[in-house]
């Protein structure tokens, strides 16, 4: 029989309505002729009140991983069997299973642990024993027997592994969107939903902040060839969604594939700089040994002999980059750092993006039409990503993406 | 290191600041040099509060018992995690354990369980690596790895059977009374926190309705020769509370251990009979079949020829068994039967009770001069039982505490 995982988010099961709904799509597939595995996660809002009730009791629930782990994964056990509870209501077998009862095996980190292996037997035992399976999203089992959460991303990670292990024909994600846009289109009106998309694609726009899945699972698609497809929980008839899936475009042609957009980066200029790699390795090592992840960095030898940096990082991190700078600058007599906040990183995603002669040359003419300062600018393979400021976001989007949209219609 | 069981019941892990409270307490059993294993239930209401949204997404929980108890684990999982880490942040190490973790072996009866066996080897192993373990009440895992819940008590059955298997030298249960009293002090004045018991009195008294501690428990305790304390979570160091032990008392002497009761009971009158041991056994087996629990029965053969069956039933089955007399009195001509609702069982508990003459005319004597009328009577070796209109229960207590105590003084 053909197999489906459906992975359906916590809005999606936030409230015992949308748990019955959700029962009355799983069984319709069940019904259409399919083998069903859903993966879900914690009820909206449960994770923050859990959360919230550790704070109440330490001051630092941070300083307890296995213990916030514990805490935590109660929020999937609540889901899973409610939404067992709905599906068997409509008359179909279905047996819920924690991260440990499916053998999500993951590694000893808690609060962010990898999956190393998905061990199905006992999914594949239900399943034969015509059961529709619930797993635990989130959650895993170390070596140790130790219960574990995976981090940001988690359900979707979660829902991918398992599809994989199982050999499914495909991994739903079921979300509060209806698929993948070309930017998000409560910025930019134009933005049009995309049909397909190569995982590498997806990938960088959802590392570049496309909030629809994560970049993680993703990844897992890639590596074992897993068609996804992303789709609206509430509305799935009405939308085909997107379905992400490997792709072989033209060599050299241009084309965009989306925008996106991450908040909250802060850029560093240093300046008076000794123009030598090792006085370079020193300032970019400084700031790995604090714990600082540099996002985009870019160096200009002005004047003749001084070195200029320019390092973009996070704003949560800022206070730790600015105690960086002011050692570094103690040591190099001269040397200033300029610091400036509340940058947005934008993001444009296409294959043959980089080397295409003309691309930035568009995306200028743009932004300089837009009246949008850029601060910085990154490229790889098949993205290149601009930091502006803030308050220029949407006008940065809806420049861009007119910009390039004939592109996208050519590609 | 000595080893000491505490167990927790929901109410003193019931907010933050008594799960902080409990965590006091188990370090100081520690830094006074004990092994301790801590045995959590659920936060207050949180189990009402499961079984809330359970109502809110199918119409029947009780039709999906395993997914029940995969939902009401979710409530011992939080409380143990959050009591963890308010021990670790007092500077003790910790660590919490599910009841599978645990290795709490139970049969597959989901939602009333029974613990086959314990497998306390990961327990111990924590215990020897220097950690306070906390383990997570009234629930187990069946020999297929499936989460189970042990029903009413489990919490206290699940502390006493691992402080047998760890060789623990005691079992504290904290609760939110002082101890066990010789009758319920909201009731009875003058009654009287018993300092000792024996293992068999408290079990008749847990079963009569006592509500401080759960007979299942008792009776592990009996079986082994563990001592279980009962004590007051609030203020343990003000009250020494009750110690139930092995006991051996002077035959045949007269000792009032303690008063109980329960409410919720019916009568039947069965009339009209035939005065055979046939006809006794085809009424007895009907209820039997019909699932309805007999408590109380007596018969008289009035008049001659004719048998009258009295029979004590829970209100809660009355339904059913009132359509089991309808049934049976079709077949059988003349016969009638009659009906009393709203009664309470009240037991007097005390070893040497039964076969000591003047104990049955002492408590007619007491509750005719109270003005209680008595609509039924069992004894067995260690109690009498007496069913008596609910309106007259404090009465009834009152009168029976006044006239037995001083065979407790004696005793």
């Amino acid at each position: 029989m053909r197999l489906l995982v459906q992975k359906y988010g916590g809005t999606s099961v936030g409230t015992p309505e949308r748990i019955r709904q959700v029962a009355r799509r799983v069984v319709a597939a069940r019904r259409a002729g399919q083998d069903v595995v859903v993966v879900v996660s914690a009820m909206a809002d449960a994770t923050d009140e859990l959360l919230a009730l550790a704070a109440a009791v330490t001051p630092d629930p941070e300083r307890h991983p296995r213990e916030l782990d514990m805490l935590l994964t109660s929020g999937e056990r609540i889901s899973m069997a409610l939404t067992a509870m709905a599906i068997r209501d409509l008359g179909e077998a279905a047996v819920s299973l924690t991260g440990t009862q499916a053998a999500i095996i993951t590694d000893e980190a808690h609060t962010g642990a990898r999956i190393e292996e998905v061990r199905a037997t006992r999914v594949r035992e239900e399943l034969a024993a015509g059961r529709i399976v619930i797993v635990a999203g989130f959650q895993g089992v170390s070596r140790a027997r130790e219960v574990t959460t995976l981090g940001r991303g988690g359900s979707d990670t979660t829902a991918v592994a398992l599809a994989v292990a199982l050999g499914a024909e495909r991994c739903d994600i079921y979300t509060d969107v209806t698929g993948v846009f070309t930017a998000d289109p409560r910025r930019v009106p134009d933005a049009e939903l995309i049909a397909e998309i190569g995982y590498e694609e997806m990938v960088e726009l959802a590392s570049a902040g496309a909030q629809v899945l994560h970049p993680r699972a993703v990844e897992i698609g890639a590596r074992y060839g897993l068609p996804i497809r992303v789709r609206s929980a509430l509305r799935p008839d009405d939308h085909p969604g997107t379905l992400i899936t490997r792709r072989v475009r033209t060599m050299e042609q241009l084309a965009l594939t989306g925008l996106a957009a991450k908040s909250g980066y802060a850029r560093l200029v240093l300046r008076g700089l000794p123009a030598t790699m090792a006085a370079t390795a020193r300032v970019l090592s400084a700031f790995a040994a604090a714990g600082v992840s540099v996002d985009m960095a870019g160096h200009a030898d002005v004047p003749a002999g001084h070195r200029q940096l320019q390092l973009t990082v996070r704003e949560a991190d800022l206070e730790r980059a600015e105690d960086v700078a002011a050692k570094l600058l103690e040591a190099l007599a001269g040397a200033t750092v300029e610091v400036k906040t509340g940058l947005t990183r934008v993001t444009l995603v296409g294959s043959g993006m980089n080397g295409v002669p003309g691309v930035f040359a568009r995306a200028f003419e743009a932004l300089i039409a837009a009246g949008v300062e850029v601060y910085a600018l990154s490229t790889s393979a098949s993205s290149f990503s601009l930091l502006v400021p803030a308050d220029a976001e949407d006008r940065t989007l809806q420049a861009l993406h007119a910009a390039f949209a004939p592109a996208r219609e050519r590609a």
